[in-house]
């Protein structure tokens, strides 16, 4: 057993018994998954405190601190709790980020308060799955294994150690989405969509080449001028408003905020409208209806009419850094039979909504599909990266061609080993979908309490995948500041919740009181 | 101390004591940095043996082995030693790999044997620097900080762990090259790379646009359609057989292979040749003179000429992928009188050079630049990815323009410290220069013995980054795998070096012994 799992009774914070918040309607007490959790966050002094700051001056001559939200001392954080260097434990539902701006921030700039922007990164941007300190994790992390593959880091796709099959098997592969049997490992959510962009393309080639033909001279002679035809015009279509990471070939797909893409020469590669649909969804059925046909439509014409081939389609089951934003499982069955109809490969990102946030381990699982996807990428909370795929033409047809030194981390193979393990052994998506029906019914009715304050709440039956706007979204975010929890901001109006899997009701109560409280004030 | 250290004594292998290889000349008996490493490799079964046979056939199924040399033992591997399944023990200087070629492989076009294909990927693709299960690296990765690190894995934009300053500081920025003082850390070399050419890009626009100056509207309607002015045409110049990653922007740079383009869309970005020196340099000063001239008044026309602005000209110290191809000091700081005095940064890619390899930390240090490149990559031997840099403007203007959720990894920043630590402590890049000296200069010797087969000697003063050109290279490549050694080519005749910063001149010996004995075989 490691250090860190025999230290966590040391913590020296608040935790010894778990105390259920006192207040608020009743729900079920369910035993907390971490009891040496406090029992309800504690902000002893302003943030960044004195500790804090004096470590954001040690920082700011070698690494840009303007992102920075806090420096965090991750051996006292525990669970949900988030502790900061000055002794103070936030809730990590939900953290904001306030940041001076000094130059106009574009997609405020419609927004009444331009004195701060209000930013979100919870979880370490929703990438903790199983809280702080889990025990389960450092016992696997501090593994015999687990040491050996961080000090001999093999390149995979050279030397893969022995057991690389085996923990495929029972780690990245056991939870592979339905039909999905194969995967292609990478390091980070960039590099996985990036990566299945090249092997959509490749795969494209391949079927237009027809099987077994080779490249010709002047494939190969003009490739290395990046000329067509070895190096075709071929576009990845996406979605306005969508993210898909931030280097070149996945950013010319990200469309969420101009301040990601200025200045970043990009691929000429098409657009195509995401939904806008109406809340509440019951009172809106036509209208959504009608809306979605319409995206339906304007893709499928915009693969016609593109001037060059769309190779795949790439799209979030959630548009998260987009604001939230939803369709319905009728979209995409939809948008499955429109890519397939017009042989155009499906690539669903699930970088952010991926393992059980969405109240299914996979968010597009919610969708019923005929066929799955044809690539399915996920990072963050595997806490390593990579795409599912299940056709095995889409293994290039030599190798080499899809290839890099590490090709992943083994030892991030192992952590999601892990993680995968505890979800299943404390039943955690299943916890995420009771814990977000709980907080999405209790949203709705301060909804109606408030119905000018909490606007087109939405993520029902999507675990705690939840969100709403609120017109007066800035000052309102102010106010949950004072009230003693950071909670965050996406899009333009948009407040939404990303806790881990281990976020349970009584986590949820403490929220829902500060909410109303800051609902109230405003 | 971990399980590991401690279980190194009971390696299943032939390790007690040391013992000099018998036969060769003799040469200085430094003490070994490993005492239980084996005399000698030791080959019992063929490779891939029985146990390698039955994992490649059980991760078929499940991950792409075309490019899988062999699964490996890294519990029984030591120092310089990569042990396989099968109990074989590899001196791990230079590892071949052989794939049967089933369709045309283009860059062996021109080579008399295309039977099979054999690759180099020596000590993880030359990504490990101090040995395999290194025990100062094993105690590293086994303490309380880095497990920690490993399981509450931080964004480190937004949260950094407190200690993130002193760690880069006695780490990552403790070796920085002299003049650049700021770090942007990364995952991977490709990464490494991309974030580099994103930073040039959006430095180079803050200058045209002038400090301070807000974008304008048409810049923020045009970059969410990826079109100027908001994504503008810019370039990144790189050279003829130049390798600089595998994604899309970085890939847009990559000129050594086909295979690794073919079929993937690319940026219209330019190619200068780089010199192609002639051997012995001693015998061919004035051409070589006049042939990096001609390359320098290349680079300085493509700049004028090109129907966008350069932004960047990336250069590797040494074209690895690309053949082991070198040039001069003086190339080099002439490259940077050019990129200076025509406004274009210098990006220097020691993503394989770094750490050690060629005698010095970085390759760079070698040319005695008067001012340092603007940003300097590195990755692969560091465990760690990102760039270098000195010049404040190179931060973007604003926040969240260069971002994403991890940021690299704190594990691997608390695993190049202690590498650092390692190298620093055995004086390891001394141990290069000079091995790497006796190494070439015996290689000379076999050179005038063997004038048809060892041709073009070069890495004179570059540690053991050393490579030769044989005509008959496959052929040489496959008899000294019957040899017992396995070495590897590169580009299209080269063979060339790469072993740890731990290889030795007892190590060395071994490898010239087979060398010669095959020499005079084929």
């Amino acid at each position: 057993m490691s250090s860190i799992i025999r230290h966590s009774s040391r913590l020296g914070i608040r935790t010894a018994n778990f105390v259920p918040p006192r207040g608020r309607n009743a729900y079920a007490t369910a035993a907390p998954y971490f009891n040496n959790e406090p029992s309800q966050p504690s902000v002893m002094t302003s943030i960044p405190g004195p500790v804090s700051r004096k470590a954001i001056e040690e920082l700011d001559p070698v690494f840009d601190i303007r992102s920075l939200n806090m420096p965090c001392d991750y051996e006292k954080s525990v669970g949900n709790y988030l502790a900061d260097m000055d002794g103070n434990m936030l809730l990590d539902v939900l953290v904001m980020h306030c940041i001076e701006l000094k130059s106009v921030w574009f997609f405020l700039i419609n927004t009444a308060n331009r004195e701060f922007l209000y930013w979100l990164r919870y979880a370490q941007i929703a990438s903790i799955p199983v809280g702080y300190n889990n025990p389960r994790l450092a016992a696997a992390m501090s593994s015999k294994e687990a040491v050996n593959a961080l000090v001999n880091r093999p390149a995979l796709g050279n030397f893969p150690p022995g057991y690389w099959a085996s923990l495929l098997k029972t780690g990245i592969l056991a939870v592979a989405p339905k039909g999905l049997n194969q995967v292609f490992t990478a390091m980070a959510g960039s590099d996985a969509i990036e990566t299945s962009y090249k092997a959509a393309f490749i795969y494209r080639r391949r079927m237009e080449r027809g099987e077994g033909a080779d490249f010709t001279p002047r494939e190969i002679e003009s490739v290395m001028k990046n000329q067509a035809p070895g190096s075709p015009k071929l576009a990845i279509m996406s979605f306005r408003k969508a993210f898909h990471g931030r280097l070149f070939g996945s950013l010319s797909t990200t469309r969420s905020k101009p301040i990601h893409k200025l200045d970043i020469p990009s691929f000429d590669w098409p657009q195509a409208s995401f939904p806008q649909l109406r809340y509440p969804l019951e009172d809106n059925i036509e209208a959504n209806r009608e809306e979605e046909e319409k995206c339906l439509a304007e893709v499928e014409s915009l693969i016609s009419s593109w001037h060059c081939p769309i190779a795949a389609i790439v799209v979030e089951p959630i548009q998260s850094e987009g604001g939230d934003n939803h369709a319905s499982p009728t979209f995409f069955r939809g948008l499955r039979e429109v890519t397939q109809k017009k042989g155009v490969l499906l690539i669903v990102d699930e970088v952010q909504t991926g393992v059980g946030a969405t109240g299914k381990f996979w968010a597009h699982e919610h969708w019923d599909l005929q066929t799955p996807p044809d690539m399915v990428t996920f990072s963050k909370k595997a806490q390593t990266a990579g795409y599912y795929f299940g056709n095995p033409l889409l293994r290039p047809n030599l190798p080499y061609r899809q290839f890099n030194t590490w090709m992943g981390d083994p030892v991030r193979a192992i952590l999601f080993r892990a993680i995968i393990q505890e979800i299943s052994k404390h039943d955690l998506v299943k916890n995420t979908a009771e814990t977000g029906d709980y907080l999405y019914k209790e949203l709705e009715k301060l909804a109606s309490k408030f119905p000018e304050r909490i606007q087109n709440l939405r993520g029902k039956d999507r675990g705690t995948f939840i969100a709403f706007d609120t017109p007066r979204r800035d000052a309102f975010l102010k106010k949950m500041k004072t009230c003693g929890v950071n909670i965050g901001g996406s899009g333009e109006t948009a407040v939404r919740l990303r806790p881990m899997l281990i976020f349970q009701k009584h986590h949820a109560s403490i929220l829902l009181e500060k909410l109303e409280l800051a609902l109230k004030e405003i």
